[in-house]
């Protein structure tokens, strides 16, 4: 069943790369291998997948038998490393398609310098075309296979939230609250974070990249909590605000601001509208409070393999359809305003047939302690 | 202190890539941003380090503040995204420092496609420079702070590796075993690890990079514990092995022969010795019991932000020197050889004056449940 929704997974790619005159779409990084490979396990692989006829993967010889009887690629081959590698490897594999100047499609993330560096003296260069938007196009609408994995590990994500929140007190540290939290999440089965999760208090929390850290929790701060989980390599996440006593009314306010913009969002999320049009919902009712130019340009992106794909990207003029079965977050960014900003609030939302379906079923009020 | 010492890797790297003929380091991995700026907490950052003059670095305009004041870098400049992006902002950089046919080094990993597209367009790419061995050599040899982060990472993944042992019992998950694990490690202070941690039982411990699975453990197997914490961003890492009851006598064989390889290996690990001397004493050991077709051609890698740092490879042939305050990893390697092959055992060891000193002091033999 599953190796058949790969297979599909390789045929779809195949038209969609036919339509962009690609030749290969040459794949290395770890979510494209899970997508089209159907296996967690593997790393120092390639993927090969020419617009007709069949994909071939190349791997450490090591790993060779486990993909073999572990994924629906057809061709397999190993490369004994250090006499050969990677590179050289799918470099042979590409000119046995019989390709002698090939338009190579890469994925945006993770092509090594090393290995870009092999493949254009192999290859002329000129051909080599960007093909990120469609593969993240590719994995946009997901099966029900891949939404009930999403919804199994926003499952866990709550259960982290609960223990995340049962945490928080004063002179706790920010990674004491992760521990709880995580091990939560672990015990309910998930395969760890695929990202540096975020427990922020005070004015660490308007960083954009911020993650938890040996600071204690003081009262009157504001503590926002950014989990993640993953389900067979699917990611969900979720975002909670926590008010730690009497925290400043303006940060309070912001937060009832953003559930407004997020309440809206969500409504919004129905097959056929544009990207634009669901954040522009949300944009509406943070421009009216006055905090248009402290927040960003963009409220949500896809949710699967990567905990934000970046394909519908949920921003100001973006075009993109929204389509049922597009799995996204909203809304991502809080009020970067000093004073003001550092709550917020982010859930995962399947776009179903029958409306949009909150995947993360934890109370989004504000939560008081 | 620490933005002094911070200075002084740029300094360090300004002597280096001189001595290579290189204009400028463009630096965006992770890795390099902590040991060049000491902050942990920013992403969607770029730096870059002229050969002379001071380095400069570009990041989301959010962030510019915090860095400015959290970091030893005299220049910042942010970014409005998205009508300017890292790669604009960053050419814009490189050409205030009046190059106009820069020889620029790159990291070896993260180099996004897109990314790289921007540089090419903007430079004559034939002056693009491979610098990851350059800047691993820099990374090598430790501080003193250096060496007390990673020796706090490893006292975390010993807690990890009491916790992950008293949890193996059959019927329990892979990932029951992992949740014991780092939970005990984020309550000590660990930043998470760096790596997906590897719990793997029976058979999938031949995978080369497998992680925790949903697995259940069954009473004959041998467990093998790959755990990872982190210190502010410093590594440390450790692997044991649990025989769950009566283990096949041959992979009870293979843990101690590889025990012994461990031995010689450490008691190799002195200043000024190849690195190919420490690898050859641990390969006779398994080369005697005739296993060398079944081992791969290194034992072992640095230890610092990265789980595996690139230099030195104590491996077959490598030339690089052994030098005091590195810290390094030995055994990383099973033997590859079903119903032989699977368990392990690793741990982190500082060079120091002194003699070899193993950070994660938790009993090495066997373990047996």
């Amino acid at each position: 069943m599953l190796k058949e929704e790969i297979a599909g997974r390789i045929k779809r790619a195949q038209v969609a790369i036919n339509e962009a005159n690609i030749d290969m779409l040459f794949i290395v990084g770890r979510e494209n291998l899970i997508y089209f490979t159907g296996s967690t396990q593997m790393e120092c692989m390639a993927l090969v997948i020419p617009r007709k006829g069949e994909a071939t993967a190349v791997t450490l010889w090591l790993d060779v038998e486990y993909l073999r009887e572990n994924s629906a690629i057809p061709h397999v081959k190993g490369y004994f490393f250090p006499a050969q590698n990677l590179v050289s490897k799918t470099i042979e594999v590409m000119k046995g398609y019989g390709f002698t100047k090939p338009r190579i499609g890469f994925e945006k993330y993770f092509v090594e310098f090393g290995v870009y560096e092999g493949l254009r003296k192999a290859f002329p260069e000129e051909d080599f075309v960007n093909a990120t938007e469609l593969i993240y196009r590719l994995r946009s609408v997901k099966s029900p296979h891949e939404i009930e994995l999403i919804r199994r590990a926003s499952e866990m994500a709550c259960k982290g939230m609960e223990a995340a929140v049962r945490a928080v007190k004063p002179g706790v540290t920010e990674l004491e609250v992760l521990a709880e939290a995580e091990y939560a999440m672990l015990k309910a089965g998930s395969g760890g974070s695929s990202f540096r999760m975020q427990v922020t208090s005070g004015e660490r929390a308007l960083l954009t990249h911020p993650c938890a850290s040996q600071k204690k929790l003081v009262a009157g701060e504001a503590v926002v909590i950014h989990l993640g989980a993953t389900c067979e390599g699917y990611c969900s996440k979720m975002c909670r605000t926590v008010a730690m006593g009497n925290i400043p009314e303006e940060q309070a306010k912001t937060y009832q601001l953003l559930l407004e913009a997020q309440d809206r969002a969500i409504a919004a999320l129905k097959p056929g509208v544009h990207a634009w049009e669901v954040d522009a919902a949300a944009r509406e009712v943070v421009a009216e409070a006055g905090f248009e130019k402290h927040y960003l340009d963009f409220v949500g992106y896809g949710v699967g393999l990567r905990q934000s794909e970046f394909y519908p990207i949920i921003g100001k003029g973006r075009q993109e359809t929204i389509e049922k079965d597009m799995v996204v977050d909203v809304l991502l960014p809080t009020v970067y305003k000093k004073g003001a900003g550092g709550p917020r609030v982010t859930d995962v939302i399947h776009v179903s047939q029958d409306g949009p379906r909150i995947l993360t079923g934890y109370p989004r009020d504000l939560i008081i302690h």
